[in-house]
């Protein structure tokens, strides 16, 4: 019933949502981790590509999901939160977009979640005007 | 700078918007909880109309993004979930693009996490072909 | 510098506490647990010595305390804080202040987790109703 | 069957307790994060000002229960719960009544999310030493 | 530098892994999921392939380190709990072993996350003597 | 039906295990916090010593039980994982071992809190070298 994509097609489609979003993860992820956890950064590129690529939803709307999941399991997430942050600013969401996701979990995630999540993406944010 | 809606403005847009979501529900909180918690039912009210209706993003985008911080919270949320889920079908998401934002939170949340929603949504899925 | 009190001054101050708070304690979780974690009743006991009879604090803020946490963590501990709801009533405390530490709660653990724990709350309370 | 405050009153009974407990918090808020999120500020201090001066429960209870849940929820809330150790200590709670309130969560959120919470709330009181 | 399975790989392992632990999963989930979200049931499955069966540390020991962290995770992780420390018997564990890693466990997640956990495994250990 | 051991069993085993995998600690601990919590370093030895050393499971297994609920747990912990990546390797564990414990986590508690643990995890391993 169900239909299975094979892994060359998951690792190919992980590969191009990740360098869009996030170019140099897998070889980043491969030189900091690969001694240890041999395997890692190839693995993370296909589990994207299982999950983002599935279609139904856009990436956008995908990317928004992500932060604010991230704000609601609290501020121990920065350093993904503010991945998704900057690949959501990528892929043409707001500030105002991405804030707004961030400011309605303080009703899931409580406030100390919100503001800790917002904190980090304004940290995003502050970059860009540096770089801009 | 900022500007402020007077709270009369956030109870109304609350209320319309609980109204279209979640049919009765300032009514059932305060018969349930108006004895020990007075004003518990409308202070929700008034805090959904400011969040919800702020603009920016829509509000088939805002039920998914609770959906998603929900699920990542994890399986004990499920009350809440049931609720938004069903809110989530009123505002003519299916049953599909909720199921992907929960099926993307095994990333973020873990899997058991992302079991125990997706269980919990299917019981609001076999729900409405109950009664249709 | 620091001062210390022997085992069974604690185990005494907790076997005190816990039949004030939950009359039966050790003997029921001996029966249940004992086969498989012996020991594990007479810890508990004592370890309820060694943190609610430290004073600084009295025992009904101390109940308020936890119920506060227990509500924060999320609804899965409902039954520890069914149990800790019934302590602090046989402590004095009305029905409204532990209604109120839980309400407190929803800015800092999000809605969800303040509705979960009020709703185990009022299966205490009702519990109280039908007793008496 | 519940009463309830206008906005007017929740908005100057937040002020007040705010004022009282975090001098310029609507300030702060209104500079940091005005531009991406319009309106957050004053939501907050309402917030404030429909739940801690509910009564039933004092300010310095209130305070305390604050602590213990940002303490239970994990070291993530350190800059919330530092807020809120500075808050108590304006409210006159002493260090010991904070610490044994810190301490007792380690029973329910366990020894790490204590350990954090008691090393945020001692920066707290050794910068009291420092500006006294 | 990273050397990887290929996906055939992945899923055979996988599947030999999950058929020792908990035979039928694949199909049961096909079954229950593959609706709403076709692949998820072998995602799964290679999933575990890609974990499980990496080495360095035996599925006995794997097993353990997973029931540790359910149950620090929280009592709402109880359905996957069940399902692992019913694996974790399949490979061989006591009740002991298994019961001692869910009572560490209370020192790190705290008592409530702890209790939980061990009602879960004991309705496991209950249900075994039924079936014996 | 339950065998228990005296406080100055508990206290003593908790002393060879602490100093065993975390030299100096009490004393550490005393320092620290003996002011505002009087008796907590003593009482953190003596709770060590009264799980760690139940035996069923030697300390080397208990010990990865630690890091893997740690790491699901989230980032929050990173100072306590820390302490026992480095009991871990004391006790004669690789850093593949540790490494393949936190990995297997990601299935549980997110991607995110593995990430964080890794990080952990390899500050502790980069130290080893540097004094070695």
């Amino acid at each position: 019933m169900t239909t299975v994509s094979p892994v060359s097609d998951a690792y190919a489609k992980g590969k191009a949502f990740t360098e869009a979003t996030n170019p140099g993860m897998e070889d980043a992820l491969s030189n900091r981790y690969g001694a240890v956890l041999p395997g890692l950064a190839r693995d993370l590129v296909e589990l994207n590509g299982r999950i983002y690529p599935r279609g139904v939803l856009d990436n956008k709307t995908r990317e928004l999901l992500t932060i604010s999941a991230l704000t609601a399991l609290g501020g121990q997430t920065k350093p993904q939160l503010k991945i998704h942050v900057a690949a959501a600013r990528k892929l043409g969401l707001s500030q105002q977009e991405i804030s707004e996701a961030i400011y309605q979990m303080s009703l899931y995630g409580g406030m100390p979640a919100m503001f800790n999540a917002l904190n980090a993406a304004m940290e995003v944010f502050a970059a860009e005007e540096e770089t801009s």
